[in-house]
């Protein structure tokens, strides 16, 4: 037992914890400004007005080369359009600065880059039902953004579109105390919620890194996962109604407030992850758990991934209900990041370990689930599954555990180029990817294995120090085909957006993508809404 | 602390408790036999054959008057077709025996019957291929048919609708132990599957009465809500993956065994909850949740609904992450609970209560978990919540809790007859309406509220010794009103199926029943699969 070095009087407070991850993801945010895919960028600025180049040739580094069309049924912006605007949103809702566009025309890790010349404000459902009905009726193609935060160029125009942003539609609309349902406009930012809610005494079931930027509109409507998954369940669960405007101007109110509700098809799951392609989400109405008081944290140590999968299924059955978190990485990833921060320290120097694991737990009594912790790890140890671990015992530990994990992303940016890859996998099969990544690669490149193995949730890097097209044709497609053959996904949290668009098929069967085709086609019958993305682009013009 | 009259040495297995509501099933199940809407009977019993009346008037005891006709695009049965299905089948899938399209036209509460000649009983996906892909091209309509244990006519035939049953497709196709993933047919009885993982150590994230015989394709297709709703989710949060087959034959595999996957619209969710109105699932991958040790179960009593609803926010917060039922019933409830069993005593005898609450714990560790709900329970009567109560002390008062509770349709349905409504509504307005309707009813009926209170879910029922156009009158569509102008579900877990389906703009706005029409239309042009149900008969043909 004394290997644990902590055991009592520890208090977390969930508000210390959230603002710890607020200002980790603040630095995130910028530090990465600087860093783009050069060649990606080089060709855009060459473009200097659409009617030059009508082909973008993204060449990015986590993905192969594609060759985008623009689509040629779509009209261009002309006076008469701003002028219909200014007259429905008036002047200030209607952006054509040039320094405000290249924002917006370029995703959080300039990584693509559009060359929209408006972005539109409404702040209502009604303007975003006329801005799309007009655009509909000119033919012109949309853009829904929200904080822009996403990582697959969903969210950026790819050539002109117009880029519709509902960031000034950001009002609670109501909250009910007894059941916990929040009803909010789509433009909320994730971390205002939080806040709220807190003062409510409850929080949002799902957290993310890009919370201070990143709009609960847009969570929605790319089913944001994140770290409270494995806890609170996804969006489709906790999403319990919203309003979503089609692409002809029709509002479609299915903005209930009801736990259960059996009343025909439940189409709100279409508007759920379907990236704005369907629709642009409005309103939402949202299941919130209550807040409660007691954080623990631990950082374990495994020696091998068969003995992570055996802990992740004891902590399953002996912390059931107050397991809130089953997070892993990998020594590459430990070393990575005691690389890159000089303030970070292995809470287990003692030796290094094959894989590192973070629990959470989230429960109503702080003493009793402190001692279930403990004892569940003491009962780990004792079965050899972990060779080592330590809880935190105040929140700086907790914090710099979390740094840990969190500071990942963050150290792989750092540490030169990097190819992401975001997969879900059978738990089981999940670690032998890495491991034949490595064999592939040999000593080209680093590969780096971590993620949220509670929700079978694999981060797959790889870490090298420039982009270099031999590494790229060593990984691609040999990552999408590893995955379809043992039925994974190829995007378990971040969307299709542009990058993987075209490769849908490897984790959707034909039928399946026909039908999604056919959808998109009755709802959106011109492809207005957020062309290019989503849908492979041999069936999305 | 006297008043409970419980504490220790208590210990109840899952299963005993499962056996025991299998038992209060199979009664349920066979009482009610007898007892049916005899006007609509006896209408039904004159229809000898379909080219005497091409119109049937349901006269139900809990619905209005609905006059159906049939679709005269649909064929008629021929011997082709039936040589067609023997070739495919073999003789003994192929089912014309009277007897047996006697039980299968007919729904579970004897409320509504078909004249189908003819039940199809396929063993594999590509038969159920085969049989939709000639439906279709022939225009023959299909009912698809789970355990028919439905309470809204949505499993039954309205004509001479083609009965598909998959209850041949029984297999298990994996489980694992790791992730807790199930991947099996959809004929599976849910029993059957609850015994299957109860040996795994796992269960069912979903539980219901009808489990003796109600089939997973059947749960899933009408979104089965039921008792563990509150703590494990709706099934579009545990269905994780399903195959279906649509009404052209095309198959979808959307089988995925993944928790976290966005790779383009999650199309699975149109078939949870559609009523069989847009494909038959033939398969279903399920997130199971590992078996809990501990059950705690405590029977108490408030004096006004408000206290009810204080109760439920208290529970949420303090037992937090164990607690697994909140289930109310009233006073009138209760009493025709102790009427009609003469085996049922009131566990909280020294005087009649206004509400009953029931509260149920499960979590992993007994001692502990029995601590928190006495501590629990002690703090809700020192703040005046709970007037009397008792803690559950072993497996038997277990099972006498239970009982009252499931009871209550059981004592409906014995003390003569009854009009059920299943609502979804606010929960701080739900019991209104249980008061307004004893205000319209006055001595003309009792009004009985009971259900899930922990999910909003409320189960009004009218009670009379006969039933009366005078009382239906009172009723409806009072209720349907009341319900929607609170924003309510008139169709919490039962569905619309026949009985309601021109009333969900009760529930839902004109566009998106409207948007509901043309999905059905994409993806069942020729309407043949469960006509009549689901969407309003103006959009239905």
């Amino acid at each position: 037992m004394e290997k644990w070095r902590a055991t009592s009087n520890l208090r977390r407070s969930l508000k210390s914890i959230l603002n710890r991850q607020l200002s980790t993801v603040s630095e995130f945010r910028y530090l990465n400004e600087k860093r783009s895919c050069q060649s990606s960028f080089n060709l855009i600025r060459d473009c200097k007005s659409l009617g030059q180049v009508n082909a973008i040739q993204h060449r990015c580094f986590s993905s192969a080369s594609t060759l985008v069309q623009r689509n040629p049924s779509f009209s261009t912006l002309n006076s008469d359009d701003i002028s219909y605007f200014k007259g429905l949103l008036g002047e200030k809702s209607v952006i054509q600065d040039e320094d405000r566009l290249e924002t917006v025309n370029t995703d959080w890790m300039h990584k693509y880059k559009g060359s929209s010349k408006l972005l539109l404000l409404p702040r209502s459902t009604e303007e975003v039902a006329q801005i799309l009905r007009y655009c509909n009726s000119r033919c012109l193609a949309v853009v829904p953004q929200g904080g822009n935060t996403g990582l697959v160029g969903g969210s950026v125009p790819v050539f002109d579109e117009v880029i519709v942003n509902v960031s000034s539609m950001k009002n609670i609309i109501s909250f009910d105390k007894v059941s916990g349902i929040l009803v909010c406009e789509a433009g909320c930012i994730l971390e205002n919620l939080i806040s709220f809610l807190d003062n409510q005494g409850f929080i949002m079931p799902l957290d993310l890194g890009a919370k201070g930027s990143c709009q609960i509109g847009g969570n929605v409507s790319t089913n944001a996962g994140g770290l409270r998954l494995v806890r609170y369940g996804s969006l489709h669960e906790n999403v319990l109604g919203l309003e979503a405007v089609l692409a002809n101007g029709d509002v479609l109110d299915m903005l209930g407030t009801l736990r259960k509700d059996n009343t025909g098809y439940d189409l709100k799951h279409l508007f759920i992850g379907s990236e704005g392609s369907l629709g642009i989400v409005t309103k939402v109405s949202i299941l919130t758990p209550p807040k409660l008081s007691s954080v623990n944290i631990a950082f374990l140590a495994c020696n091998d991934y068969s003995s992570c999968q055996k802990l992740l299924m004891e902590a399953k059955r002996k912390l059931g209900e107050i397991l809130s978190a089953f997070e892993f990485l990998d020594t590459e990833a430990m070393n990575l990041v005691l690389h890159q921060f000089d303030g970070v320290r292995n809470p287990l120097p003692a030796s290094m370990h094959n894989f590192y694991i973070l629990i959470e737990t989230t429960g109503s009594d702080e003493s009793y689930n402190r001692e279930k912790l403990e004892a569940f790890l003491l009962s780990s140890m004792e079965d050899g599954l972990i060779s080592d671990g330590v809880l935190a015992q105040d929140i700086n530990q907790a914090s710099s555990f979390w740094r840990i994990r969190e500071g990942v992303p963050e150290a792989l940016m750092k540490a030169g180029a990097v190819y992401k890859y975001d997969l879900s996998l059978p738990v089981e099969k999940m670690y032998d990817l890495v491991d034949d990544m490595r064999i592939r690669l040999g000593d080209l490149a680093k590969v780096v294995g971590y993620g949220h193995l509670g929700d079978g949730n694999l981060h797959l890097n790889v870490s090298a120090p420039e982009y270099d097209d031999k590494i790229l044709e060593q990984i691609e497609p040999y990552v999408y085909e590893w995955t379809s053959k043992h039925r994974g996904s190829i995007s378990a949290e971040h969307g299709l957006g542009l990058m993987k668009a075209n490769k849908v098929y490897y984790s959707k069967s034909a039928e399946t993508v026909q039908t999604m085709a056919s959808i998109k086609k009755l709802l959106d019958p011109n492809g207005i809404l957020n062309p290019y993305k989503v849908l492979p682009h041999s069936l999305n013009s």
